[in-house]
């Protein structure tokens, strides 16, 4: 039986840089699929295509339009083929409505000078955690375990005036269990419930605008991770007029940093 | 007599979307043109359209390959016309060659609930700090009075096995000053001195992969500015496989937020 994130990012070749894919209900979010999910079936795009050398190193993902229920096309192109990097510009359509645009960076693996000024936050062990409860929140969110240490999204506790902290900690992998890659990464870098939840207390109309990630961990990395829980920390900056930034890391439990993600999220309240 | 910048970024009209520019022999760098500056024009080019609504939102550039010395042409898709957002499309290219890509989002400022987790430094006055000397080092720096609180990249100082932190604090703006506007704060977004001179001490090839920009200032916070030195603070989380990330903020001084940026930047060694 496939796994429910894998018949998400399924594609099929329509020839010539060109697929047909379709939203998930397992992956359905309050209007419209669960960002990470369309940021990884852009990614698994470029990954299929026959010219792609080495690994994702970048993503920006924009969500231009409500991407509907049914059937998507998907257009890559590659706009400059360079010596260090690939550089492939994505776009998802729906009829004549472009409704997401990424643009994605691939590149071979280098051994190199390596420093890590970042730490990975210390945390108890998952199993120490409670899951989160997912009965009766969007669908996507069943899709994870979440385990937070922090910062878990306490509806209706906080206030306008009164604040929470805008950062959370928490254990995350994908439900079922599913060994890491590079799509699934994509996926859980968008997987945090979003900033304006856990600081005020409510759910305004929220969405994504802009998500741009960078993926740090090589395929030994993954391959060592498995399917074995992540280390996610968020937190914000800011928000006012009208939006907000979010900025997040993913961590293995062996504290290889695994990816960063950044994200700009349009909020009406 | 016009601001060096201004020329810089300066742009005719060919039509339908479509722009003639030239690269700066003040805002040269070792290898091409400062990144920010090729930030800044593609931003000009999009605020140029007819089409644009509000201000810029948040803006990704690829830097796909090196830009040469000369003219170069850009071209802008209006590739969403939404509600709240635009979400435009930009290409630079030279001749055949696309040199750089951008997705930039615009929209009108609405008044919001607002918050701000982040605080700016602490920071002594900008005139008790000494400016950094530039002369013998890329055009581009003479561009910018910067006046380091920390972090100042030490050439020679720190070596690979004892890296120094990868956290600047200083006050930077334009030279000569020049009141500040969106394609200023999209260039200074990027003016940090990279990361890994201050964290080594040595200055391997590099060059920016990818970098994106939220501009979280509206016009008034912009016009109250002026031309006063900005605090702008740097960091880095980490450097492996030939790239590292570096996340930095922009501060007015009387504490407001006025950007955030992202980049990934390649690096040989």
């Amino acid at each position: 039986m496939s796994h429910p994130f894998d018949e998400a990012v399924a594609l099929k070749s329509l020839g010539e840089g060109r697929y047909a894919g379709a939203t998930s209900p397992a992956y359905w979010n309050m209007a419209g699929p669960f960002g990470g999910v369309t940021a990884a079936v852009l990614l698994r795009a470029v990954l299929n295509e026959p010219a792609r050398r080495g690994r994702p190193l970048a993503q920006t993902v924009n969500f231009c339009a409500a991407i509907a229920q049914g059937a998507f096309e998907i257009a890559v192109r590659l706009v400059r083929d360079g010596r260090s990097t690939q550089h492939w510009n994505v776009e998802l359509t729906q009829g004549e409505v472009v409704a997401a645009t990424a643009s994605i960076v691939t590149g071979p693996s280098r051994e190199t000078w390596s420093h890590l000024p970042a730490s990975p936050p210390s945390m108890p062990p998952a199993a120490d955690l409670p899951p989160m409860p997912t009965e009766g929140r969007p669908g996507w969110l069943g899709r994870y375990e979440m385990r937070f240490e922090r910062g878990a999204a306490q509806p209706g506790e906080a206030r306008p005036d009164a604040p929470a902290s805008a950062e959370s900690r928490l254990w995350i992998r994908d439900v079922p269990a599913r060994p890491l890659d590079y799509p699934a990464l994509a996926a859980l870098a968008d997987a945090f419930v979003v900033r304006i939840l856990q600081v005020r207390g409510d759910v305004p109309p929220v969405a994504t605008v802009t998500l741009s990630t960078y993926f740090t961990a090589d395929e030994a990395e993954m391959a060592a991770q498995a399917d074995r829980p992540l280390i996610g920390v968020a937190g914000a900056r800011i928000f006012r007029h009208g939006f907000n930034d979010q900025s997040a890391e993913l961590w293995s439990d062996a504290g290889a940093l695994l990816a960063v993600s950044h994200q700009l999220v349009w909020f009406k309240a």
